[in-house]
């Protein structure tokens, strides 16, 4: 029998401390969404008493059902020298209106009387008064004991009575912080050992940062002693170096440790998630994360490659599709013919791998890979692809040219646009204004193209992304732009890469038209 | 006293089994003096026997005079069934003419029969022999035991006798390689303390490698063990998710483990060495890298940031300055008055939190925020949005207006650019053309400005960035663009925001110039 963890996210509050980590509303209600399905144990939400946004949040979250996962609040012990009941912040986070609340409390003698500037004692009234009047109003309690370690190893009697004072108050956890990530594996391990003695093993908790490149080994080792309850980020994201990585932690946890935990039968979706939350985050995905990063199991020597051959196991140490991931051999870097198959059958093309066709079509993708193209999520642009590539494209319009600009005079800005298309030897010349040159050509491409068909009324962009593939190209490197369209029925994905933001802005805004004509 | 360890550096060798990385000739040489002149013990320059280039270096890297590092030729012990002598392999790493050979070989039992295809007496013959053989010919032997925590579960007496062998052979060094990085930091432990009880505490090493996100973390539970020689890579490259850290690994073993190696004194090159690494190989810096990340030292919450302002230790577990980092303070919404008044001191403005203008530039800032800007990245921008705050502002060019237009007329495609700025009551009116809206809007701006500005002729754009806001409002999103910008000198970035594009590219691209106007 593996013994249960639980699995505490705080993504939306210490991982939005990380240099360019930034999440809208929208952003961290589909968060929150996502890792409940996912099926972490407690969510938190945000710091209301820091920033308005997460109060806006607190608010909307509410109209969420959530299957499994407690919502948490996180905020700080009252002011020293009142009331609890009297604490602005403390009320916030009641205002907040969440099964859980997170707050942090001073461990170290040095923090209490040169930062927080009151006494020893008062600190421990802060604890205590705040913890029992949370609990009073009905919350469960999660206490984080911020610097644990670096308070201990100062004065660790008084450390401990910080954690006393806290289950006085009735708190149901005790999370032991690392907050500066500076402690070493042996040191920590044998604290926790001590707290678990001490107070119980059924409500320790840790929480570690990877300023020494420890913050997985920290947790891990947390584990081993006894704590139960984990804290961490989604790709480790953070303050400084980050948080511990929660999607490397899991399935060692859960693949090697001999732990459980709700989320563990969800496992093998692990890479698609970290992969939802770089796309949210703007950032480029560590190829090199460990179990889910596109390189995790990517085998480069031929020496390596061909042992992984004979013998699976040999060079991997898991079954990369335990968590979503698979083995790749870059030296034929590409997927395999039979995939690619797969593939063009899965999007309606009677074509089997045999197929003469296959080949060309295997070299234009090789080709488009190669600039920089990814089909993940275009598969309305793949469709396309294929369809060119095994003769049985279908023109709908030809493109003579396009001409858009951009003008600013004074504090104003216009973009207008010109298109110039052919259908049926017909030539369609259009123009269009609006805010940005993307929208300017979408308009002046549906006025030319709206009134032989229709249906393209119906057509939505729902989502435009800009990914720069060479950034140190400065301002002429190559562009990678995904479309997102909808037309109440379906949604696809299409893309374009270019060096011009603008051409390849183009090519997926008339792969989505193309593709709509197509299903029409 | 702190004991000594021996810094083993494989980055020429296992790094550049890393997706991506690529070093030529040339690249590899200058790695071999910059490592020297750091000090480590030994350098692994190459595989000779498994490719042509690293041939070459082996001849080539004989006319740098090293200081004080050993080169080390790497390769494998002799097949199967013929003698030493007569192994072409063998008779390569002793053309290198290294003073020092390493060889790898089996441990594992399975590898042994499964991959090598030979019998478990065969193999020990081979080790024997083959290190025996590199040993008479004058060489400084170390052994890399392959697979050795995995071997060593399997058959723990067979992973003995492989180590037996070794040392009957006359090597200097039993490394001990996690080859999978599979293995979790306890399990390592115990398992390389009985080696160093066994066969002596004196000639053991280890290598690890970061599959569980444990690379650092083994490598110092191996050092606590009794290892006395590291292998590792200059910022983790190597295969699949990386070797161990090595400038992660060494601050921890000078500055929290009391263990000291020829190349602590130059500690404070650490991060200076990191670039240099990251430079050769195109790879961007990774910001979040323990100790030496551009973001390692970097606060943002408010709190942090104040407190940290109190007690300097209280948020940073060592000195940055000792691995050649330092501090940063954040500017987001959460920041409170206290870091944004220490962040404008940082940037050069005598103020303090009382001030009355300070009120004016967090209200400034706050609005900019919530519309989208974000300066954690673009302390250029921040600084002259300071100076207009404070009143402090100098205007260098007004601009009157600018035009740019991207027209494709069949398959090519044309970016030009107009450009309209007044400076000293003089018209300015320039045009160029690039491939893209933006590279054409730059050389329009240099076109005016250069001839007035020549410093600006050393501007250059280093990293453009794009980022969508909420894509979900289509073409016409918000839109952030960063650009980051050098003058072979300094760099500093900058940032734009709009609905459009490219007015947003427009103002970070008129920022980097007017900060590079304000700095000369």
């Amino acid at each position: 029998m593996s013994s249960a963890v639980k699995i505490y996210d705080t993504t939306l509050r210490d991982g939005t401390q990380g240099e360019g980590i930034s999440f809208s509303v929208t952003d961290k209600l589909l968060i929150t969404e996502k890792l409940d399905q996912f099926g972490v144990d407690y969510i938190e939400g945000g710091f209301p008493g820091s920033n308005p946004r997460d109060i806006t949040y607190f608010q909307e979250v509410r109209k969420l059902k959530l299957k499994h996962a407690k919502l948490a609040a996180f905020g700080s012990t009252r002011r020293a020298g009142i009331k609890a009941s009297e604490d602005a912040q403390l009320k916030t986070l009641l205002d907040s209106d969440t099964p859980v609340v997170t707050i942090v409390g001073k461990t170290s003698t040095l923090h209490v009387t040169e930062i927080l500037r009151t006494t020893l004692e008062e600190n421990l009234a802060m604890i205590e008064d705040s913890v029992s009047y949370l609990v009073s109003q009905g919350r469960e309690v999660i206490y984080d004991a911020e610097h644990f370690f670096d308070g201990y190893k100062l004065d660790p009697d008084y450390a401990f009575k910080t954690l006393a004072a806290v289950l006085r108050g009735g708190a149901s956890n005790l999370t032991l912080c690392d907050t500066n990530g500076g402690t070493l594996v042996d040191d920590f391990k044998s604290i926790i050992a001590r707290v678990v003695k001490e107070f119980g093993g059924d409500k320790v908790g840790v929480h570690c940062h990877n300023d020494s490149g420890l913050g997985v080994a920290l947790t891990l080792a947390g584990i081993d002693a006894g704590a139960v309850l984990v804290q961490g980020t989604a790709n480790g994201y953070g303050e400084r170096t980050g948080n511990a990585n929660l999607f490397t932690v899991l399935p060692s946890l859960f693949l090697k440790m001999n732990r459980t935990a709700n989320c563990a039968k969800n496992l093998h979706e692990l890479r698609e998630l970290s992969l939802y939350f770089d796309e949210l985050a703007n950032l480029k995905p560590d190829t090199k994360a460990p179990y889910i990063g596109a390189s995790a199991f990517a085998h480069k020597g031929g020496l390596h490659a061909n042992a992984a051959q004979k013998v699976k196991s040999s060079y991997e140490h898991i079954d990369p599709s335990l968590v979503g991931n698979h083995t790749r051999v870059l030296v034929s870097d590409m997927a395999g013919r039979s995939s690619i198959a797969m593939k063009a059958r899965e999007l309606g093309f009677a074509i089997d791998e045999k197929d003469p066709a296959m080949k060309t079509l295997i070299d234009e993708l090789k080709e488009l890979e190669f600039r920089g193209y990814e089909f993940e999520a275009a598969d309305a642009s793949l469709k396309l692809l294929m369809s060119r590539a095994l003769g049985q494209a279908k023109s709908f319009f030809e493109v003579e040219g396009y001409r858009v600009s951009v003008e600013r005079r004074g504090s104003d800005t216009v973009s207008e646009a010109t298109v110039k298309l052919k259908i049926n030897g017909e030539s369609l010349h259009t123009v269009a204004e609006c805010t940005g040159p993307v929208g300017a050509l979408d308009k002046a491409l549906r006025l030319a193209l709206e009134n032989i068909y229709p249906q393209l009324k119906q057509l939505e962009l729902r989502d435009y992304k800009v990914r720069i593939l060479d950034s140190r190209a400065g301002a002429n490197a190559r562009t990678r732009v995904f479309i997102e369209s909808g037309d109440g029925k379906d949604i696809w994905g299409t893309v374009g890469v270019s060096d011009n933001i603008i051409d390849a802005s183009w090519e997926a805004l008339t792969d989505a038209i193309n593709y709509k004509l197509l299903q029409a």
